[in-house]
């Protein structure tokens, strides 16, 4: 089944907002067999709408629609899909009723043009909506002179909205329709390594023509591998996902932190927690509390982190951390000393196992010749010692700020897997 | 001048990577006077990038390509663009010297596979890249049986190598052919007022045939307006604009925080510098540093920031912020009793003239009947006193955790420009 997603917004094509939709969806439909072929935006313009409708409809077999649902008068999805199907729009009471109800249960009062939320194309079907008041619409295009026709799902473009109504609504029709290839997709993530050198080392599993198919992809800093196998049928598309999977994890080793939806912290927190708990606390200067927040981005982060510490100044990392100044005066603050000393103290102070530290130069400013920006110093406190790394990360300040809570995570991960970080 | 994007990558249609390149060019051609029509994305495919790049050719006079011109084996970008323009790929010497000296620099050895990089249609110009090591290309493509034709320029998927290559090789070339409509766009920011609401006091403004144009968008949690405006030149463009904003910020008023690229952070660092220097100090619970890390977000935020505490379990809150066992047992740990007494704390144990504290649910687990997710206390310590506010944020985890943060930042704000927060 070929499908298109197609995301309207004007602040999408104006790039006021990135578009996370089509990603969701893309990654959604590929689980279920669809075979993406295109994702499409366009802004709110009605003959844009309707003329990226039509033309898409004749590519796919399952065109995925979400934006333009909204209350207000830049909202045309409904209008543009009723001139496509050739129908009138017509209030649905039933989820009037229903909105009625969530404005009553917020304490809020349902304003007139929330009505409009309620329209849908005659002959066409309701998507309910548990996150929000715009209705979604299921309507069957027929394609003008043909038999064939093209299956429009229609949601709202807020994300939260969009997903509810996905996973409810729309994907048990998409298995009931099945049929077709079956397209499975892994990812397996490294952070570290480059781009051509992870290439290099996967080169003979890279081959356009072989099946499953490996490619490379940076995001976020790191560098992952996507295997996607496409059969007939799903046991065999497993299989040899599988041993595609297998294949590069025995090339790259521990390079290879996590897969698919895992994160770093995710991977640190099952770390943590495996065989015995033990607990980490932080003290950041540069990355100003990202490093924290990563790792108590995971549900239950609770039990392996409990503390950290904020040093952005001098003066804090000397009150709260008991550094001393002599060991800043000497070494400077962006220094694997000091870092050492913060490390030390988190660890310390909090009772944890570990004290993880970074300090750095995020820039765009405070950069030297010696230290220019994008230097990152991190330390790790154990119980049996410490480790300290200095590194030169590339990038703007929000990338040099990630990469280096990225990095001590890393840090780490190596350590409670008892290997050397090989960078 | 109408302008297409195409985004080219499997881990983009298969969901695996959100294309932020899209957006990041809408925005930028926008600006130069481009009308996006369209952003495009289809797979390492090379007959669906060759009649992806044809289809789009005929509708815009600009084409802007970003992905698949990397060193592996999946990057086709070269290889279809030289399809569609029926000349050969050949070596540029140039680049070849550029990329070896790069990998010098890094003290890297250039492998086999980066030569691949330096690949560009005979006839075409090569864009030089500062940020990684695969060349751009700038192509004109006359279209079969026309006159007319489309300049292409493609450029490397990753983000800051794109954005590098765009600002230096290709904004220029764009702003020197000039021509056409002029079109500005400017955002105006809310947080904290739903979509319909704030909707429904600019519904004058927001008619479909008004020009400049309003429309709102829902973005991180908070609304946000778009006026955009048309004009065959720039000073009647921009006249139009200005008066429209006006309208809007008059009908507004404080509920705007900012406009364009101007966070919420951004706000409050501008705040709290502006005529004398105060400075904050965080205590965060659920946040876990995101609060913190959202105020160092910007460059030279040491000047107001300089110390914060991660108190996530109850021991932290005590040990570290002297809130008393007594308020935490009979209020719980999320009540707006220990969250004063957090931010309280955090105010004065760093000298700071505010502390801002957040307690609160994240989720998914850890919700009552009576204190359920996404219940979230707040706190701003201040010269004169405190306050407090209890909220019930929608969304998972990581959108509680993000509006906790930015309402915590808003109810800084509206004490910084004194007036009540009116949610």
């Amino acid at each position: 089944m070929n499908a298109i997603t197609l995301s309207i917004g004007n602040e999408l094509v104006l790039g006021q907002t990135v578009d996370t939709n089509s990603a969701w969806l893309g990654r959604e439909l590929a689980a279920v067999g669809c075979d993406v072929v295109a994702h499409i935006t366009v802004g709110d313009d009605q003959p844009a709408i309707v003329s990226a409708i039509t033309d898409a409809a004749q590519r796919c077999d399952l065109l995925l629609i979400s934006g333009g649902l909204g209350p207000t008068k830049d909202d045309l999805t409904r209008e543009a899909l009723a001139r496509v199907l050739n129908q009138p729009l017509e209030i649905n009471e039933i989820w009037i009723g229903q909105m009625e109800k969530m404005f009553q249960r917020l304490g809020r009062v349902m304003v007139e043009s929330n009505r409009v939320q309620a329209l849908i194309p005659r002959g066409a079907r309701l998507l309910t909506n548990l996150a929000g008041t715009a209705a979604g619409i299921d309507a069957d295009f027929i394609l003008p002179g043909s038999s064939r026709s093209c299956r429009i799902f229609a949601m709202p473009g807020v994300p939260v909205e969009m997903r509810a109504m996905f996973q409810r609504e729309v994907r048990p029709q998409l298995i009931a329709a099945g049929g077709g290839r079956v397209i499975i997709s892994r990812t397996l993530h490294t952070f570290g390594i480059g781009e051509s050198a992870l290439g290099e080392m996967v080169a003979d599993l890279m081959n356009r023509s072989r099946n499953p198919l490996v490619g490379t992809t940076v995001s976020e800093g790191g560098v992952s591998l996507r295997i996607t196998s496409r059969e007939s049928s799903r046991s065999e598309a497993e299989e040899k996902l599988e041993r595609t999977i297998a294949e590069c994890r025995r090339i790259l080793g521990d390079l290879v932190y996590g897969s698919d939806e895992q994160t770093l912290p995710m991977v640190i927190a099952e770390l943590l927690t495996r065989d015995v708990l033990r607990r980490v606390s932080t003290a950041e200067s540069c990355t100003g509390g990202l490093l924290a927040k990563m790792l108590t981005d995971v549900p239950g982060s609770s039990r392996y982190f409990q503390r950290g510490w904020i040093t952005y100044s001098n003066d804090a990392k000397m009150e709260l951390l008991d550094v001393d100044a002599a060991t800043i005066f000497s070494h400077g603050a962006v220094s694997e000393e000091v870092t050492r000393a913060m490390a030390g103290a988190a660890r310390r102070k909090s009772g944890a196992d570990f004290g993880l530290a970074i300090s750095g130069i995020a820039g765009p400013d405070g950069g030297t010749a010696a230290k220019p920006v994008g230097t990152v110093c991190i330390a790790l406190a154990h119980p049996s010692g410490d480790a300290a790394r200095t590194f030169r990360l590339p990038g703007d300040r929000e990338m040099v700020r990630d990469r280096s809570a990225k990095m001590a995570l890393t840090l780490l991960r190596y350590h409670l897997i008892a290997t050397p970080m090989p960078f």
